[in-house]
């Protein structure tokens, strides 16, 4: 008798080009991959910063905020660091939809689940930016002492050292950051977003 | 030799007034927690048209893009669906961390698993939203005949028949669906997002 029909009624939801004319960003995931010291964290957290400051959302996904958090309960078995990059994927891949340029860093070293994550995001929103600089300057700049511990066999499994990194194929944006320094590698990717029109609202 | 410096240059992070600044509206959960036919969907999905058109960022995590994404990997026991809503708690804290407006659809019936989404999120962000109509209303509506499936046996540990809902003891609003209609409860939860700041720049 009270029964509220309305509540019945069909909501639709945000058309995806309406959410990208509103919001005058259209969701993307910049997936930064690479060895431990090829500037992952650093390159995320700039381009963050520039892409804030300019008043687009942005938001920096790492193991930092994920291992903490909505990955607490994973450990670093291989099975685990599979989990950690799918998990991670589908995050992105939802702020992606809620219309955030979600920039990932993560070693994520295995090209299949690279490529489960673009397929997840869907390929013309996912941006693969490899950092391509050698074992040998990495390892040179060490900025948490890994490799030496690496070395010293202190730490299993290392990427570069005792497991492999397969090197993208066809990466969006390559970028060797041995010789180019941090704004240059922010620009790139920002031109990218640019071209691909994530930055803007959609034409007209 | 070549290295370069500038990349072990630490770059801050964005600070959250920066981004609430920048970004004209301060990330917050909205967890929308009742029973199945309380009316959950079309009022999250009536929110985020109301927030996106007016130009918020916002964005609804539940079931449909939850169960089939990040959360695929998990069933329906009681450690599963405690898991599921443990990673909800997870990505919407990282959605508020954004500047996003998350809202969380999901029958949640235990207190403890909505306290600690509140706790991960932090207590200032998160506004509980209990829908309070009863499960004879509910069975009324039954949108998806679920009731019809619980007391035929069909279903087990269906919330409100065979299984309990915690009421929230102090939810933020709490929203009676058998006497308001959609816009109104819409409305009650913009005023609240309103009065605490969420859809505002910082004061000066």
């Amino acid at each position: 008798m009270s029964t509220n029909r309305n509540l019945t009624r069909t909501y639709g939801h945000v058309e995806p080009e309406q959410r990208h004319a509103l919001l005058g960003q259209r969701g993307a995931v910049v997936w930064l991959t690479g060895l431990s010291g090829s500037g992952k964290s650093t390159i995320a957290y700039a381009l963050e910063r520039a892409l804030v400051s300019d008043r687009h959302i942005a938001y920096v996904l790492d193991g930092d905020n994920v291992r903490h958090g909505l990955n607490a309960d994973l450990g670093f078995s291989p099975e685990d660091r599979d989990e950690n990059i799918r998990r991670v994927g589908e995050a992105a891949a939802l702020f992606a939809k809620a219309g955030v340029i979600a920039i990932a860093s993560f070693i994520s070293p295995y090209r299949a689940a690279r490529d489960r994550a673009r397929a997840c995001v869907g390929a013309d929103r996912f941006i693969e930016v490899f950092l391509d600089v050698s074992v040998d300057v990495c390892e040179r700049r060490d900025p948490k002492g890994l490799y030496a511990k690496a070395r010293a066999g202190e730490i299993k499994q290392f990427t570069g050292v005792s497991a492999p990194y397969e090197r993208p194929d066809a990466a969006q944006v390559t970028l060797d950051t041995d010789k180019l320094d941090v704004d240059a590698c922010v620009a790139a990717i920002v031109a990218y977003l640019n071209d691909q029109g994530s930055l803007q609202g959609p034409k007209a």
